[in-house]
């Protein structure tokens, strides 16, 4: 195998591979990126034995051929090449040599036939969207997955279509991160499918902010993500994901407008003496107009106050900080719309117009 | 007590005397910031016991006093106010007050009488620099002190005047770091202190990058170093540092005038696979007009080459990889000039021309 490529379009290919990697592999195989040159490209592909990522890049291809090669090593050392043309020549006997200006490293390959096979295309229900949309579904949901493994099927994101309404839930037993978008059709088959949440992190990074399209296809326990040359392939979490419609509660004693900027900074001060206390808890009093953040610890306490649309009851409650500041970081909306029954029932946070997003965040019990 | 200033004003105060507060402190004292409002000013106060870091803020002070209040909070806190107005008010039963716009934070402040004594002003020989040369000399040498506590003298800089020269000095037993300023005069007394390390750092970090002078001011035991409305107060490292003059050589076999970019360039990527390998080692081979520079590990190997003006014997000689990188980037000169023996006798590095600094690093035992 011997190419020439450019610096940047290598280096680009490889932090994008790369994240297939494991942090600790059980396979010395599975730290390798496998190369495979042919024509005028160069396909690389990393994965970590459940998720595999591939793309190409432009080559001049002098002769195909196939390695594997240290993915982590080979990803640093093209990072501090001083840029233009990299030559990639492997030997038979196994070494790769990559070249750029006076730089001239040796890497041990390894055999590229033990690389797991890349699962073939499959066939199953696909779901075209924006590349934008997807990334940004993605960022605005999987915080909220469980990061304890023992409901597994909780770690993933729920991605649902439902004839034109595609929707990404996320939820923890503590809240939950609900993002629609409307860019499915009419008369789409209904897909259900729980993505693992380190593929959904690593896609979003991924994922260009680009209106270009991306497509996602599913089989009963497999998905592949294709976008631009790039494409993501993983298996499903198997089993039930949990009907969130029937926790999600439809009527509301109080329903607050609030600017989310002001309640953004206002809960970061509180958050500074919540942390003091042991449970990270700060307190919201609404009354008409009016919205109260308080938090004490032994140090002191904070109080913060501003205005608000409120309609309905004052109510008092009391929130973990990390679980409010998660929803207002992941929204970009100025106003949001903050909907309750009693300072022992859920919050619901929605957007003062459309149904673009819904989050659920339980309060925790401090009032009688 | 009572004042009003301005946030901009008091986070930057705040963030230049929290830096005293120790990571743990062993008295609840310790961890808050002295606050001291007489005429038109606030006085802040940091201590760890052993430095002290003091600054002053204009204030419009409305009744004068002083308090302890817990420092990192209330830096955290001010960090995030919306800006402008402030108003810090301490009551007589020790809650400080903060307000800022609808943002008010009470607290528990402490008893001021506990906080320890700072240094009354010391009597002793002073040098006056400028701030950019004393925070470029800390920066520069500081990296080369002993992190190990059981050479302690070790674990800070020598600072010494000699006649018209100024130096600076650390070493750790593989390497040594010196910089040069002729700041000083003719006829000056002679100085040798030893600066605690961690005091330098944060002297670092402090001083701006400004031609304005410090002062520094030397008793036995003691050291001030004034600078704008700050001072940072420290003792000094107790014994007699190593006549650092007797370990360095002064005839060489080999000189090397090399491109410290390319140079640098080089190691960090030989220094990838070095890092692989046990021993973070990298090869050094000087022939006529050629540096030559390789690492190798089980993974592979990495050879860069680069024109350099030789002067003397072709050598080969070995380093830790790290040692040539802390001096590298302690540099901004596009030349450096490498001189040496042998392959078991230390390296210096100096500049091209002029006497402002020299490293000197041990090189790694790995030829016959």
């Amino acid at each position: 195998m011997q190419l020439i490529t450019q610096v940047d379009a290598l280096l680009n290919g490889l932090s994008i591979v790369t994240r297939a990697i494991a942090p600790r592999s059980a396979r010395a195989i599975l730290e390798g990126v496998l190369m495979e040159a042919s024509e005028n490209e160069l396909i690389l592909t990393c994965s970590d034995g459940s998720m595999t990522i591939t793309t190409s890049i432009d080559a001049q291809v002098k002769e195909s051929g196939r390695a594997v090669v240290p993915g982590r090593l080979i990803n640093d050392l093209v990072r501090k090449l001083p840029g233009g043309d990299v030559s990639i020549k492997v030997s038979d006997s196994g070494r790769a040599t990559v070249q750029c200006l006076a730089s001239r490293s040796n890497l041990n390959a390894m055999n590229a036939d033990e690389f797991p096979e890349m699962a073939d295309e499959i066939t199953g229900e696909s779901v075209e969207m924006k590349q934008v949309t997807l990334k940004n579904m993605i960022s605005r949901t999987v915080f909220a997955i469980a990061t304890d493994e023992s409901r597994q099927i909780l770690t993933g994101c729920l991605f649902e279509r439902d004839g034109a309404e595609i929707r990404m839930v996320a939820l923890d037993g503590f809240r939950l991160a609900l993002q629609v978008s409307r860019e499915g059709k009419e008369g789409d088959k209904p897909i259900k499918a729980v993505i693992p949440g380190r593929v959904l992190n690593e896609m979003s990074r991924i994922l260009p902010d680009s209106e270009d399209p991306c497509t996602l296809v599913f089989d009963k326990g497999h998905m592949n993500a294709s976008f631009g040359r790039s494409r993501i392939s993983s298996v499903l979490l198997a089993g039930e994901y949990i009907d969130y419609h029937r926790i999600l509660p439809t009527t509301f004693g109080t329903e607050a407008l609030v600017n989310r900027t002001e309640v953004a900074n206002a809960i970061d001060r509180a958050s500074l003496m919540a942390r003091e206390g042991k449970n990270n808890l700060i307190r919201m009093k609404f009354s008409e107009d009016n919205l109260e953040i308080t938090s004490n610890a032994e140090m002191g306490d904070v109080r913060e106050e501003m205005t608000a649309a409120v309609n309905g009851a004052p109510i008092e409650i009391a929130f973990n900080a990390k679980y409010l500041n998660d929803v207002i970081r992941a929204l970009s909306d100025d106003e949001m719309c903050m909907k309750l029954n009693t300072s022992v029932s859920p919050c619901v946070i929605v957007p003062k117009e459309g149904g673009e997003y819904l989050y659920l965040v339980l309060p925790v019990r401090v009032f009688q």
